[in-house]
């Protein structure tokens, strides 16, 4: 039997690090009809958590979808067992080893439609930082890998925007793909999502963590401190130019980033850490005919592609440090810090 | 028999109208083996001239696609007749009504290479500012039309351009399609060409030129001067969101034209008369997955079935003014002052 209390982290209201309380005594999840309990063994960090928590979404005092009810578990990227299970959901998943998909996709016509319409687990419904969360059944994918629980919570989120980027991109074998922010959670997936589709793969980062990014599987990397972008690719591709750039970055760079592409070239952005709010000369976008398309989370088929490369060892975990929950400040200190490689993950 | 001398206006260099210079003793252009020889009845304006002619294009003492040899003859949107060819051509069709499509197109894998590093007549290749111009037969299109000659001129770029743009952002029928720059050519092209595909189109234009816009075809009008994007855009769709924003436009409104799309949109720019260099918010971007994609000119494909919606009736010239050629000076100054609907055309 699953107590009735337990820890977990509750956020309290939009605003800094104190909005963040570990507390002992919530109550477990209630599991509703269509529902698992899952243990969580380990949840993962994202900037979702961090810019929820900031109203960061660019909108007033609103989390990923508006209105946030404080207070609220955070957590998105969630791996651990089925303990319990709502009475629609089959005996037979009591004991399933589980990734959770935290995107709660709307009853829609088509995957878009149900994923830009989609609820999160962690923001409009509790999520992993807790002993316990209750996710519909069909959010949590059974998974049959040796990575560890701590492993596989660095996967969900990160990886499944970086696939679905290089989908809404339409990279192919033998792309030459610019990857900035090379050494976060969505960069490292981007580097190993593309060259398992057979790109050639450049990546963005610091010095001090070019060799991480190498040793992923970039062909080639910049370290922004020592070298300028158009000097490396320049070296790089025959022409300077490359088909694809995925963004996370933005910010000053954003322009620098859209005169990297081939004519006919296509930018993908799925953040903006150093800045969404940025210049962008539109003659360069229409005189080389160049695509700059939005991309955010991924779909249900995009989340079961993920969870299938990572049975099939196509993907390798990046896991750079881990926290027992009741270090959450810590451990967000820790992630915005940018100072690492790779995931953050909490254990409860 | 053709004189060897002809009317011309030379573009001496980069510069104001002063560089426009009308002279009465030009060589006739010699016939390449693949070309013939159009006696220009007609000849469009349009914003390639202007921005050729005051180095524009954001590279340095530039044209379209580089160095320019000067003097040059501009003019990019001819209709007249075939008078002579070369040796490769059949003899049938002297005497062909012909409008010219200016885009000489790369010998390349694809259509989009063949664009991509296409030259332009009016730019690489002298235009259509004279009496008479050799164009590559290809280029030259027969056309079986009602229309005359200066009406046909109002037609060739522009209208390309703007199919061009319909297909890169896959306008079709019933899509919101908000025409920003709706009273230029491009942007009654785009209310013409959107229309015929059955979409629904929305016009942004000033107060004085909205009943023309209206007459071409616009569903709803938006007069800049009176009311702003957002209301009008508002009443006009149920959830205040369109579909598809072919923009000319740019500047202070472009990133609020993005926001105006609804999640999956499509935003097609083919130019910035309101400023290049503009401000954008990357959450817009990626939260709503919207696609930003560049179009120039058009491919021969394009072009074709242009000639074939003018030969069908689908479309409707829209002259604003006509001059003879010795008066090309006062012909720019009109088109620049831009307080009119349709195109500008000189007659040599």
């Amino acid at each position: 039997m699953v107590s009735e209390t337990m820890a977990a982290v509750l956020l309290t209201g939009h605003g800094g690090l104190d909005k963040l309380e570990y507390q002992q005594n919530v109550p477990v999840p209630r599991i509703g009809a269509d529902d698992v309990l899952v243990k969580v063994e380990a949840c993962g960090l994202n900037n979702t958590d961090i810019w929820t928590r900031e109203a960061a979404y660019g909108e007033n005092d609103a989390g990923w979808k508006g209105y946030l009810d404080f207070p609220i578990i955070q957590g998105a990227d969630i791996a651990g067992e089925i303990v319990d299970i709502g009475p629609n959901v089959s005996e037979d998943r009591i004991g399933e080893k589980v990734l959770v998909d935290n995107a709660l996709y709307a009853d829609a016509a088509d995957e878009f439609q149900a994923l830009v319409n989609a609820d999160l687990i962690g923001s409009e419904r509790n999520g992993g930082y807790a002993e316990y969360a209750a996710v519909p059944a069909e959010n949590a994918h059974q998974i049959d890998s040796s990575f560890s629980a701590t492993e596989l919570a660095t996967f969900p989120t990160a990886y499944v925007t970086a696939e679905r980027m290089l989908n809404r991109a339409n990279v192919g074998a033998g792309d030459d793909v610019f990857v900035t922010g090379a050494s976060g959670g969505v960069g490292t997936g981007l580097i190993q999502l593309a060259r398992r589709r057979g790109a050639h793969v450049l990546g963005l980062t610091s010095s001090e963590k070019a060799d991480s990014v190498r040793e992923l599987g970039a062909d080639e990397v910049v370290a922004r401190d020592e070298e300028t972008v158009p000097t490396v690719i320049e070296n790089w591709t025959g022409d300077g130019r490359v088909d694809v750039v995925a963004d996370v970055v933005g910010g000053e760079l954003f322009q620098e980033f859209v005169e990297t592409l081939r004519p006919g070239g296509r930018l993908v952005t799925a953040g903006a850490v150093a800045g969404p709010v940025t210049e962008i000369d539109l003659r360069t976008v229409y005189l080389k005919q160049v695509h700059i398309v939005g991309s955010t989370m991924g779909t249900r088929s995009e989340f079961q592609d993920l969870v299938r490369y990572i049975e099939d060892g196509d993907i390798e975990p990046l896991l750079a440090e881990t926290y027992p929950l009741p270090e959450i400040h810590e451990a967000q200190r820790h992630f915005c810090r940018n100072d690492y490689a790779g995931n953050i993950v909490v254990e409860p």
